[in-house]
């Protein structure tokens, strides 16, 4: 756990107190995992997280969605608007594998629950996804089922961030981006809690960049003429939380994820999918109507504020970091992405305070 | 295009003028294709819809969406609600080949455009579905890109309904259901308009059904004990208008969807994935920002009566027709699902007008 | 309690069970009270609903909106979507006395709660409201706090419906309309609950109309010409359930009044504000975080459809109940709007069951 | 002119070109007005904001609507996310005073329009709301159609900021606050834009406050203990552009001031009703359906990312603006707000740029 700290250290964001990992496996059970290919032109992968170690069709995790910006292709998030729960552990993606990974899950949750979509209900894959086109040959859809299988065996409490898993081609403000991860405390007047975010970030241009509260385009010389066209960002931001929320409040929650997201700079561009979705690790609901529903009470709305904090300094702390985790990578055709620690090698001088 | 209409006769719903082929092919250039699966425990299939036989990523077609009940599994909605255009055809099939036929979607449209995901913004896969896991053995995931690409090519103005296509295994009303059309004539003050409809039909139970509004459990038995789970329906009901109808008000004209399939007995169950989406083919958008936008008026809000009332009775009169067209159906481990005439041969004496 | 069935029967709508008043009082603590002013040109009033006698901003109904048609100007409805609770008693009026009748609540709760826009939250008022225009001399802005405390103070489980309260002015159909109630048990595998519709009806033109699945505009002979122009309708429907639902499930439950309202001839209307509002009489929440959160075990989702069922058929049922416990009035410039029992005489024979 | 950017400079926020006035008067032809009440106790207002000389009904502007944090009690947003367009002035206030402000709309609307209610259709109110009820004995209810009446009257393309008309009363970051405009200049591959905002300031707290990029709370000791509970926050951030946008875009345009909002500190508190809403000042739409509909080309989707960053930025900038533009405040129970310039009288200092 230590190592994570120690071995990945970017500036701190805001005034918050991260919990011991500072990543979203502080959350409950929740564990991470990637398949990364990285081989010449392709530069993709999956990673998948899941909430508890039981069947996630058959004990369905609490979830609200927020669509900040709608130019996405994820799967999966009408239905969870509708019923507040997941069936399946959350993929994120490339844009192209979406159909690919969706198939799988639903294999994999078939093979686990034969009755699925002949006696009980069909499977609501849920896969999540931005575009690695600029360093990715996306067009290749290189990802199958046995990269979701490989995925799901990693998940682990401790994980890698960075050029890693679906996280392995994404370009963020010119930059090298990919996965992230923080959490915070976020205490209230009658208990304390905990909030973490991964994300999967894909989106701005330099220009824009701002890192706890510094603009750094100046610095990091925006001279690179960039290839990227406007359209091609996106984010992805999970939540998750250890409070007893429902899913009307796991929407609240998520939509905390777009002031995150702004503080770095974003403005949710309109070629940006920025999609954010919240959890609760507190309880499950049961597929099965025999089974008894969860009694426990939810958090008093009046006590949320500490847990929008907590969200939206988590956000922008794990897109912080997917940034300085990353490695530089090269893709096809020569596209080239910088590790932000490489362009800015004294960047420890910075910032007041690291995590 | 008289063949439709001779040899597909059924009860006459609403108090509307049908349009010549009383199908969604009155609208505009809209044409529809299947590619059908009809072997032992396969019967399903793929249906295709597209607006004008031009690039449909290049000439976006407006479009609106409305989730009248969100338990379902279709891609492409949370784009089109965000930017209220398609980047494809119209692909209906089943709930498990929605991964399938999404990257069949990126693969033909990639082929007639390479610089998707790369230059140029990726595509938004359009795939709503149904759950024909009664009759089909939707577990064998059955379909592939040679699915999509055959009623691709098998479209046409003329178009068979009932059991074909995407509707081959569906069951509405415990009796046989699939695909089914209807348009109708809209008169406004300031001129006329068609509405046209194509639903893919696979919900309800016997007990609810209601035929041009005479309910019918008793005269058609209701004693064949169902083994459909109440969870397992949904319908897709695609509309379309060639009036000049912007994003917004094609939104509007897709909830009049819930009027029509109301009408017919639905409650839009808990496990019935209720979706609409209404295209107009009045104009299209250009994907490339340097070609002109389209300069024409849109509708004056206070005129779109007639058209909502056009829209709920299409669909109304579809759902019905989905019915009359279809023919008994027996699929995997000897599941069979009847054709309403076959149930109901004196039908005719029923109902005052046909259509 | 009988006497609201004797005195009042009606054409009986679908297939289910009525509670025993058949009105929404007959769940939980509900009471409904009008205040009618009937002079002359000034034919309009107030209706007020309680969900139980306590006071209603410090324990919290929970409830979810449906909006199936915006055109309206109803208040209140922002806050609920986001927080999920009631804040005040639900009052119905014209459209013009919307912001007198908020201003009346707001006065009302800081009487009872003085610390209300100081220490603690403001108030969210909660006022719904149709246009009486055709019949009232809504320019008059003729109510005032004296008619929403006359309302309050009149509330009782038995109560008038049709022509009185906000109902007074009200016409749907080109026939008299007003307030209508019904209910319906809902019986799930695992318990028995009930559901319950109230609504102020002003929507609907008489070529439209289905009583019970039967055209009546012949019968009714839609000959008298009409001044209703198009956008004058709209309706409120109020639905209420005694089983253990969260907002989200009661925006679910909200979203159901869609389909009873199309059953008696809606399309909603360009210009008809079609707004649900579902409450659950099973808990409240409290205002003051200090005082403990319900524990109850929510429904499972997969027993809702029963009370689908009851919530469409309640609606559709208060529908025709406000249409036949009205009485012919006459307002404004002369303007009549007969009943359609006084249209319809021999109506007893047309239908094969009352209620 | 001039006078306005002389005599109120505050620290600069982003990287964008502000219009002559930087104000959202420098789009198309909109005014602002202000009736203000600063009498002992009350200090509360109106602010009146008109796109056109027209009148509003008649010539209706496009709009859309974001509800950031839905805790509020606006009226008139549930008519335009149906409709698309406004039938009055915007008008902004205390939360008590909704009701007599929507009324007068009614009144003054009715008096240009005898028809409004009776032949044509209603009016929709539309009046935006933050709760002054630190400062503002609000529950006086002392505004009244006098004060909307000197506000339209007084409206003008030059207005006062900060704690005037519906600012009067309002506290943002425990610091007084109010009334904020900005405008920013966006340039897209077709032609330039402006986009302007008009913020009501009323949320955040001290230790949240960032104003360009810079946290404060230090430099301006957080040591007054706050009586505002958490909940009695709230912003209003009106946008316009002269861009031709429909009312989708227009959403779109809205939504991007959360970005902004999001640079201030704010997280979208649990009890800060955040709403955004944007004009275009390209086009009006007629009331009657008999006058022609505007037949301007929209904005190609792909050049609103300019927009994007002018509306976020403008909304950063006036929230800042409206702290800085404010004096200090004494109102009820010797309730005061120290302006931000008296606690920090050496702020030139702190920023390298000013406008």
């Amino acid at each position: 756990m230590n190592d994570l700290r120690l071995h990945g250290l970017s500036p701190r964001c805001g005034r918050g107190t991260p919990l011991p990992r500072d990543a979203i496996t502080d959350i409950g059970g929740i564990r991470v995992g990637h398949a990364t290919v990285a081989e010449g032109a392709r530069q993709t992968g999956v990673t998948v997280l899941s909430v508890h170690d039981g069947d996630a069709y058959r004990d369905k995790v609490p979830a609200g969605v927020a669509v900040i910006n709608g130019f996405g292709k994820s799967v999966g998030l009408l239905q969870i608007e509708e019923l507040g729960t997941l069936d399946t552990p959350i993929a994120l993606t490339n844009t192209f594998s979406v159909g690919a990974i969706a198939s799988a899950q639903i294999r994999q949750a078939v093979a686990a629950n034969p009755a699925i979509g002949r006696g009980a209900p069909t499977l609501n894959p849920l896969v999540l996804e931005c575009n690695d086109g600029v360093l990715n040959d996306i067009q290749a859809m290189a990802l199958d089922d046995s990269h979701y299988a490989a995925a799901l065996q990693a998940r682990d409490a401790v994980f890698a961030q960075g050029a890693v898993g679906a996280g392995r081609g994404m370009v963020s403000f010119d930059l090298k981006g990919g996965i992230g991860s923080a959490s915070r405390r976020a205490a209230t007047a009658y208990g304390d809690y905990g909030v973490g975010a991964l994300v999967l970030s894909n989106f701005g241009r330099l220009p824009q960049l701002r890192v706890a509260g510094q603009a750094l385009a100046e610095r990091l010389g925006a001279t690179r003429p960039t290839s990227t066209p406007p359209e091609m960002g996106s984010i992805i931001m999970v939540l998750a939380t250890d409070a007893p929320l429902d899913a009307r409040q796991l929407t609240r929650l998520a939509r905390r994820a777009g002031a995150g997201l702004a503080r770095t700079g974003s403005v949710y561009g309109h070629g940006s999918g920025d999609i954010a979705l919240a959890v609760s690790t507190a309880y499950t609901i049961p597929q099965d109507a025999a089974r008894p529903m969860p009694g426990l009470a939810m958090l008093h709305e009046s006590l949320l504020d500490p847990l929008f904090e907590a969200a939206a300094e988590s956000v922008e702390q794990a897109i912080v970091r997917a940034l300085w985790r990353a490695e530089t990578v090269t893709g096809r055709d020569g596209q080239c992405r910088d590790a932000i620690t490489a362009r800015l090698p004294n960047w420890r001088a910075l910032w007041p305070a690291l995590c």
